[in-house]
């Protein structure tokens, strides 16, 4: 390393607590933890030990955040992410973040830089949406409603209120962002993807969240017996479906931009008989870029496939978006700080978008945000197979603390 | 009409007993009648009665085979089909060529000729395969063990033998083919295609029933988040099956001879979700032609296709054969007499194959048999939906009925 931070965090501390929190809803190398789940309702209030023992004054609010800050009047930086998982997760994927955020206020702490500076730092409740996606991180900014969050329901149809009582978070206190006090936000998180791993770098510094919209792709034709109906007499849709979805993937091909990724995740024929001519065809697809003018470029795309296939009276052909996510610049300013923050302690590193959402996403429409990525061995996560080097974990934290000391000039 | 029969048929006769059959799992406008359900055994009993009222000896064999043969030592000839339906048939699908076969068999006692030529009618059990694919057909021609026949089983678990004791069938006399007595077996069966209507013609000669060879083909890559992995770096299952059906529908094209079909009825990728690239997908394809060295060379493309994809170590390619029907020529010698038949009555007529499956089928492998179809109007069956013209029913018998004078040479 080329300098040291004044905030020095404790690498084997960093460790045992991460391997702690993944005993709870441990599976054989992974974590089952769903948001208000018995194993992430406990593993909130052994976090919620840690912070105080680590000196931070801690809380859980209304809808289940775990909110530690330091005890003094000094602007803070929020250090987050969120300890619940998707059914079958990894051990870092949310974790790393708010384990990250524990040590270096406590290292903050035990230096004597409270006054200084301080951290808040927040496990937010279940942004991986087994409810409602980045519930906690929307509630902590003030963007969901008491109407809009008792819509949410589980995939075992407990409604979210329902939920929030039996965990026992009924009636705490709301936790807000508060512009006046808090400086920026930080997520750490590991890449779930190759690309660092790829490129032999121990972190990524995230440009932003990519923009995410989706379509349902419906190709109407008519059911017919596929032994007596000639070739020629047919409206078959699942033909039709396979040669859009075709020229699809080569339209797409062409406009796509550096960093545009697609998938064509589900396609369905109904009946789905293997005697039966296909009445119906429903293929889901997905765009993702950081660029609004390259989502807007790829849209086009797709219904330019459609215009172009053959005028056919036998088949009819329907395009509708059903999500559509704007894409979330990380603060520049921030991320630089993270960018000099790395070479100055000698960490090789990368610019690169995160393809997935994060509790970022949420936080970066109100306060500066920026995020760190580090390596996931084999690009894997929602898996078992989650892993991360121990060398890289430790290098993300340190990076993250210089981030925090370049930022508040300690 | 040129010439009229010896046999002359009752067409207010004909139609009131389709419709009476028509009652028993009546729907709207088609009929639910699956083997062995309620509907089914009831019309069972009813068309015993109606053979008795006509002279017939009338009997349920073993399997629930209603068999009615007229009371004479002369040979005779099968009319059959089946009154078992799909869980949503239409009327005439099965129960057409029973009514013809009761029709011509009451018109022959009736006009003293039974002792000159004798009729079998048979409503075979169960051609629909509820439990197993013509049951009824493959155990009247000795094809169907004790033991094959104890693994039958419906969509909802029920055992065949149990259904068969519950509908009072067990213990019946078998009754048999016998190739002393039968002189050739003939149905006549709705198309269930649009090939007639389109053609204008009145009836079709099968010529045979078409062989069903059918293909599962597993595509495997690897599962991974259809965000963070970039494009260059996925093992696509899913785009690369779009590739595969896609080169797969030009080569069959190439191979394909003048009546042959095909389907890809299914399609599936897993995972299936929108965010995650297709680690599996499954297609269900298959051939249809009457020629042997054609369902060959379709096979043969299919194989020929998977070679010649680019290989890519990140995907495999598996392709299983799962049912392999051969094709069943119909007797040409017969078939010339019902040709013969209808140009004697001036009914227009088509050779053609038969996309379907039908008793026919079994019975070509043990005596001379025949098919007339006649037209589906819009070429519907398998539904509500289905329905002839009633003109074109009594054309049918008529042809039929001329076709039976015709062998017998009255």
């Amino acid at each position: 390393m080329k300098q040291t931070s004044r905030i020095e965090i404790n690498p084997e501390r960093l460790l045992k607590d991460l391997k702690d929190l993944a005993q709870f809803g441990r599976l054989t190398t992974g974590v089952s933890r769903v948001s208000f789940s018995e194993a992430d309702v406990q593993a909130r209030h052994w976090l919620k030990t840690q912070m105080e023992r680590a000196g931070l004054n801690a809380e859980f609010d209304a809808v289940g955040n775990v909110h530690g800050r330091t005890n003094t009047d000094a602007k803070s930086v929020i250090i987050g992410s969120h300890t619940d998982s998707v059914p079958v997760g990894g051990w870092l994927d949310g974790s790393l973040g708010v384990i990250y955020g524990l040590e270096i206020a406590r290292s903050i702490i035990e230096l004597g830089l409270a006054n200084e500076i301080g951290i808040d730092v927040i496990s937010f409740m279940d942004e991986e949406g087994t409810y409602l996606p980045c519930l906690g991180s929307k509630r902590f900014c003030r963007e969901l409603g008491d109407d809009e969050l008792a819509k949410g329901q589980s995939p075992s149809g407990e409604r979210l209120p329902d939920a929030v009582e039996r965990s026992g978070f009924m009636g705490n206190p709301e936790m807000s962002i508060d512009r006046a006090r808090h400086l920026a936000y930080l997520e750490a998180h590991i890449e779930q993807g190759p690309r660092l791993e790829a490129s032999r770098k121990e972190i990524g510094i995230v440009t932003g969240i990519v923009g995410i919209r989706r379509f349902k792709l419906e190709i109407t034709g008519e059911a017919d017996h596929a032994g007596t109906v000639p070739m020629s007499m047919r409206k078959d849709a699942g033909a039709a479906a396979i040669g859009l979805l075709h020229s699809l993937y080569k339209e797409i091909a062409k406009t796509k931009g550096p960093e545009s990724v697609w998938n064509a995740g589900s396609i369905k024929f109904e009946p789905g008989a293997a005697n039966v001519v296909p009445a119906k065809a429903e293929i889901i697809f997905e765009i993702r870029d950081l660029e609004p003018d390259i989502l807007n470029a790829l849209e086009t795309s797709i219904h330019k496939t459609v215009e172009n296939i053959s005028p056919d009276d036998n088949i009819t052909y329907l395009v509708t978006k059903t999500i559509d996510i704007p894409p979330s610049a990380m603060d520049t300013g921030l991320s630089d700080h993270i960018l000099r923050s790395a070479n100055a302690i000698g960490v090789s590193n990368m610019k690169m978008p995160s393809g997935a959402g994060h509790d970022a996403m949420v936080l970066s429409r109100h306060i500066q945000s920026a995020m760190l990525f580090i390596p996931s061995i084999n690009g894997k996560s929602h898996s078992e197979s989650e892993d991360t080097l121990e060398e890289h974990i430790i290098t993300g934290c340190r990076v993250l603390a210089k981030t925090v000391e370049s930022i508040t000039s300690l």
